[in-house]
């Protein structure tokens, strides 16, 4: 089965759209948000209807899109006017209708660069953007909708080619029979497909390599018991699902041979932050003395930040640890802490797999070496 | 607030009663749960409605009385009969009619040592309960009964007399201004009252030492969120609820000063069996170099057992992982490993604090010494 985290869409009214599966509400109920907007698009990834690094980034590029098409609608409705103003001014009337259009798309990128704060692939793909949107400052708002949303089925395209270059890296450093422990969902559902972490887990599935994944099912919003158990199931790979604090006593006893996650930034030297309980399992892995390795294609790096410890993290409402369904379990104003991310030092990350390969012993140096 | 673990009752008509607390409910719903003979009480600590060693040693005790209680109301009815046959063949009536009552109680006996397998608490309860049947054995029903009434009433008024001990001596380990963090819930409800861990940090509370209790939620049954946040909230100390996968990341960015928690069995080597992610707790302990503290009555240590490998742990149903509420949020048929304890090996214990001091360097020799 395909999963289809995102896909975007003309309707038959000319009105374009782009769709993304409820994270939400998965695996229970397979519902669609539709987003026709910068607007739209940033409430989608602020409320986690779209989640994962990979698919944030390319969720935004289609905003940036959405929003470039919906302001085309808008000014040709007014476009006389300012023509006729121009002229008077005598500003041609290309670079007049431009202005105000390029002043909305700075407001539409300013709200999806302010959705979620610590996946960098939100700002590289608005990095992206932004030198379409530079390139073709000159030109009609219609010529930069269209360049955007090249832009983003480009995006969109590349990355299930990256994540199966990354599967292909990642499977060669399995052994056959290999019980591997995940953490959040780096699957199809946190890419435009494949996935980052679970992409190596499914390359190594079909080399026969995968005996049981160990799926976290990662407190709070549980992207491990409802997105990574459903992907695995819709694949047939061999999986079992247990709450965050067993991983530890698997490693202990011997039935945990290694540990993969994505990754929603990696810093300069290495450092990576991931979903919380990711430092954690790395701390356990080491003690085990487990490989532990990350899945992140090079869109996930930040070379501008020398270390993890300048990566922004995410603090999320309480609501999300304090029940479910609507429901509440902890006793009312309970105090509560919701980082959403922490960040594992290089040192406890056996290496980190990208599209371009294996990069062993994460460093500066090797970070350097690697990336550049 | 007074919290009522467990309260035993006699009502107008006679009838005899253990109430619990429902603590699968709790905090949204405050109701109770009646026992009045062994297989009910059976089924209440199996189904968690009474949970944690020391409470459900207690209560495995009440059991036992009301069970013979019941009996001996039974019995009452059939006596005259019996003491006819009796009499007829030549036996003394009493011990005939005794024969029939502790055969039922060997039955009621072992319903409850089936009823959850890890805590030895429920085990050293029903020994302690056997030494009053056979010291009675040529005794009647009713005085057996009544005696198993005096010993379950004894366990259950000592309990929070060591408990308070146990405050004590954990209280003076710690420094002003620690924060803690505990895991599950080794409270009041998780005894007669006080709590074990949960104590500790009573006392250190009264003592002005407490900034903050961290409080893990504790999947997946949630004894943190619902049951440690309360009681804290109660006794107005201070308090955070996060998900067990934050631990981590507040002990490398220095927010832990120490983490204490309760156990369910203690092997003779100082081994500690407890609620699932305790032995990761310990791990991340060590690693992050933080006193690692067990608050545990004698009662809980079985040293008939060498070490924590030879301690049973329970595995619990699927359905307590995979949604709330019955409601379900993993997919279906979504297999799942769910054990409901962990050992952490004596090594990475600092210290155990039992109702007689502290056990520091927990080891086959220093637990032998402590005990004994």
């Amino acid at each position: 089965m395909k999963i289809d985290t995102l896909h975007y869409l003309a309707r038959p009214d000319g009105i374009e759209l782009l769709e993304l599966i409820d994270q939400r509400v998965l695996p229970q109920q397979v519902r669609f948000i539709s987003c026709t907007d910068a607007g739209s698009t940033a409430n989608a990834i602020r409320d986690m209807v779209v989640r994962g690094a990979p698919a944030i980034g390319i969720t935004a590029a289609y905003g940036m899109a959405l929003e470039a098409a919906t302001l085309v609608r808008t000014f040709r409705g007014t476009a006389r006017k300012t023509n006729t103003r121009a002229t008077l001014h005598g500003i041609s009337s290309e670079e007049e209708r431009s202005k105000p259009f390029f002043r909305a798309m700075a407001v539409a990128r300013a709200r999806l660069a302010t959705s979620r704060p610590t996946a960098v692939n939100l700002f590289w793909a608005l990095a992206r953007c932004d030198e379409v949107l530079a390139g073709l400052g000159a030109k009609s708002p219609d010529v930069v909708a269209r360049a955007l949303l090249t832009l983003a089925r480009r995006l969109h395209r590349e990355d299930v080619a990256l994540n199966r270059a990354m599967g292909a890296h990642g499977a060669a450093l399995l052994q056959a029979g290999t019980r591997i422990l995940t953490h959040c969902n780096a699957g199809a559902l946190a890419t435009a497909g494949y996935g980052t972490a679970l992409g190596v887990i499914r390359a190594a599935h079909a080399q026969r390599k995968i005996t049981n994944v160990w799926v976290d099912e990662t407190r709070p919003f549980l992207q491990g018991a409802r997105l990574t158990a459903w992907e695995l199931q819709q694949e047939k790979i061999p999986a079992t699902l247990i709450c965050d604090n067993m991983a530890a006593s698997l490693m202990a006893a011997g039935k945990v041979d290694a540990v993969i996650v994505g990754a929603d930034r990696v810093a300069a030297n290495g450092d990576v932050a991931n979903k919380i309980g990711t430092y954690g399992l790395a701390v356990l892995a080491r003690a085990h003395r487990l490989p532990f390795y990350v899945a992140a294609p090079l869109s996930t790096f930040d070379l501008a930040l020398a270390n993890g410890k300048l990566i922004p993290i995410e603090e999320r409402a309480a609501d999300e640890m304090t029940g479910y369904f609507g429901k509440r379990w902890a006793p009312e104003k309970m105090r509560v802490f919701n980082p959403a991310f922490d960040v594992t030092p290089a040192r406890l990350v056996t290496a980190i797999i990208t599209e371009r390969g294996v990069l062993s012993k994460p460093s500066r140096l090797n970070v350097a070496r690697h990336v550049v």
